[in-house]
């Protein structure tokens, strides 16, 4: 049986999704070590994608096959009982033989959280970055909208990965801010998928922008300009996968888009 | 020279604010030791109120006395740099000799925050406690009407701390939900001084009235009935001290009250 898994984590602690050699602490690794105990054989854990060390998961969806007789809607307790606290399933359910998390996912949604301080706050940089300037949400808008839409976004993305096609398209860009003790700028993207480290270099270049940078860059960038034209990546601890969606409601909670 | 701080705190490795005998990991205890090597010399630091283990802040404010040729206005870089990153502080001032953070703190802000999962959530865990129901906001906040005021709340605290009168009295008592990726369930209040435990009494007891349980035991609890009647106090990671108002503004910026 293939079972999909509605997963979450906090990233602060993991090098990332993806297994590492050396033995390092994986989000992949800890799902395959509780699927080895329920299963009782070694099992494959796939992920809509990876996520980079550090970087947080609200509603990530990952696949596994095995043979038992629990049932899907008790599968999460049985997870959850054997994974670590910054680590939890909150949904599972039987899926075709044919489901493919990774090809399937037809939208993602991440959200990149900064603040302005003239310190770190430690109540907030476990989820968010810092900005050392406080920057114009409008003009942040005003760029985001020049990214909407499917472009080459080949500068924004950093090398290390070897992609078919860096076209992708964006179906929403919105730039908000939130206050709960503290004014938090938000930078929500959906998308059809991302390149490598994609969000965290269209979030530092919205917040440039923010600051004062020209948006003529991004024009220039995605017009065939390089990767140099841009701002700099924004730290891990600032981005979330926020959901995955099949086109199709998997879970059927509040957490799929 | 006396020096009030306004300091934030994640409060999930710290053993409370005040210094433990066994050497256990203190706010106060940070505090002192970096105050030491700032002032060249062993320097009591003093807060407007104790947290307990596991609470946090994110406007405390503390109070040292020590000379120093740093102007206040450098003084929380100099702190800053001496620090762990889960404390940090954000402004400084002189005072008068004869100010007392602890007595001339006029008001406190507290929130306690909780959100309704199956499971336990990573990315809420840290700075929020789990409910098992979903409360009804709208029967909390009439129970929260019935608390607010000057009152005798001797029920509303646990015992082991000794103080002359159990009367305090409530200015504001808000029930509140708010949405990021989750639903959160706030309760702000805003009182003279807390007894021991008191908000996360309060707390508890406002989210079993939100979940089925009768008013009733609130009334009864503040004409004289004992702790029994209310539900238990909540877990400490719900809970932040928001902000200590001395009825000035200390250091002019938006975490006071």
């Amino acid at each position: 049986m293939k079972y999909a898994l509605l997963i979450q984590y906090d990233g602060t602690f993991f090098s990332g999704w993806q297994l590492q050699k050396k033995g390092e602490r994986t989000v992949q690794g800890e799902m395959e070590r509780a699927s080895a105990e329920i299963f009782g054989v070694p099992t494959r854990v796939t992920a809509s994608g990876r996520t980079d060390a550090g970087v947080h998961a609200r509603g990530q969806v990952c696949v596994l096959e095995g043979e038992t007789t629990v049932p899907a809607a008790k599968l999460p307790a049985c997870f959850n009982t054997r994974l670590p606290p910054d680590l939890k399933v909150l949904a599972a359910r039987a899926v075709a033989e044919d489901f493919d998390c990774t090809r399937h996912a037809k939208r993602k949604t991440y959200v990149y959280r900064a603040y302005y301080a003239e310190t770190d706050l430690p109540l907030l940089a476990r989820y968010a970055a810092r900005l050392k300037e406080r920057p114009d949400v409008e003009k942040m808008r005003e760029a985001a909208a020049l990214l909407c839409g499917k472009h080459d976004f080949k500068a924004f993305s950093s090398s290390g990965s070897s992609v078919k096609t860096t076209v992708r398209e964006i179906y929403k860009l919105d730039v908000r801010m939130t206050e709960n003790g503290h004014t938090m700028y938000e930078v929500e993207v959906t998308g059809n998928g991302f390149l490598y480290n994609m969000v965290r270099i269209i979030a530092g270049e919205l917040f440039a922008v923010g600051c004062g940078k020209s948006m003529q860059n991004i024009a220039t960038a995605l017009a065939g300009g390089g990767r140099s034209c841009l701002a700099k990546t924004m730290p891990a601890a600032g981005l979330t996968l926020e959901c995955v969606d099949y086109g199709v409601p998997l879970f059927g909670n509040g957490l799929e888009d």
